[in-house]
């Protein structure tokens, strides 16, 4: 993929640093303490995936959407026997997903710094506000980006919307991610072009079917892109 | 004050369109759920007040925040003895405050019509990515500004970020909104000016000590803007 003259932009979790993994101790810790009610940990872990897909539509992605998830899952899970000792464990669990340590991928500074010699670079994140600000805050790498999108959803017209703002066609846009779903799908589809670099992990609602693309680079580690 | 050569900014929640008003709403509800746990509803609301606090610099504003307090307070308040019956009815009550009917103030689409023949228009609203984003596109308002600024604090700091956007002098920013705090204080400390609108309920954790200042108009209504 030629990338001269091209606006690069970076997704964030799982991309630049890891996310999920704080997620995946989350779901594990409340997999533990809901066992009583369960015939395994991958039962409590299966039910909690499927409140939290049933609940994106009202209350979006982030820690607090999590939180109440955790609550409600207790409770049906319990079969509403759910003692209020319980539900403070679960919401303890999922605050540690609020505001939590952070760890850079290797290698993602110094292709920033690189990078960033010759393209303009965007951050372009989805999720809570709060949540993501203080991740970026925290990454020391907001330096490196001439524009920062916190979006609400990853969807062709929010990508649009973003490449308006910088000033450019969807032809000089490439998006640089982790996610099949989010970072790649909706930017083929205007006409962009996308480098999928897959995470060890990756979140039950972001899975989806994958396929190649004349657009479309697949790279193993963030290192290659430089 | 002479507004020539400014560029206006607009709160949102109760500046443009009424907002408070959904969440006393659930905050009575609560109150009364609660009522055999308190001495009265007042108990309840003042209860619910202290917990959104305790949370406020974790999990910042908005609806979801505000679930997660309605089900601490529930079990705090009840001695940790809320059944789970009564958990989930919080948490139905506190979804309710997610996506409200949308009601404009009266006068507001006029004077935003009539502002934007002269001046350059922005919304600055404070919240939840998601809960603002439904509220704006719900207004049918989005097309009156030239920029749309969703921030998770309103403090000088954001201000001055905004303001740079913009690509103008803190001189020739100005502020419309209801909140003393949120809205006034941080923009006169930066140089800028306010126009003060207070709206006829406030969170309380909004209130704060008003005072006067030569860059601070205070009007009635919005109506008196033109």
């Amino acid at each position: 993929m030629d990338l001269t003259g091209k606006v690069i932009a970076f997704d964030a979790d799982d991309t630049l640093w890891q996310n999920e993994i704080n997620y995946r101790k989350a779901e594990r810790e409340f997999a533990k303490v809901m066992l009583p009610f369960c015939k395994d940990e991958q039962q409590a872990i299966a039910y909690l995936m499927k409140v939290e897909g049933r609940n994106i539509p009202l209350l979006g992605y982030g820690s607090k959407t999590f939180i109440i998830a955790l609550v409600e899952s207790a409770m049906e899970l319990s079969g509403h026997k759910a003692d209020n000792r319980l539900i403070e464990k679960v919401i303890e669990i999922g605050k540690t997903t609020v505001s939590p340590k952070m760890e850079l991928y290797p290698h993602v500074e110094e292709v920033l710094r690189e990078l960033g010699k010759s393209h303009r670079l965007v951050l372009a994140t989805k999720g809570d506000l709060r949540d993501q600000q203080d991740k970026i805050r925290k990454s020391n790498l907001a330096g490196y980006f001439c524009h920062i999108e916190i979006m609400s959803e990853k969807d062709e017209e929010n990508y649009l919307a973003l490449i308006e703002k910088l000033g450019i066609t969807p032809q000089r846009f490439v998006m640089v991610g982790n996610s099949f779903k989010s970072d790649i799908i909706p930017v083929l589809n205007i006409g962009a072009s996308a480098i999928y670099i897959p995470s060890e992990i990756i979140w039950a609602h972001e899975k989806t079917e994958e396929f190649e693309d004349k657009n479309l680079l697949k790279l193993k580690s963030i290192k290659e892109l430089i």
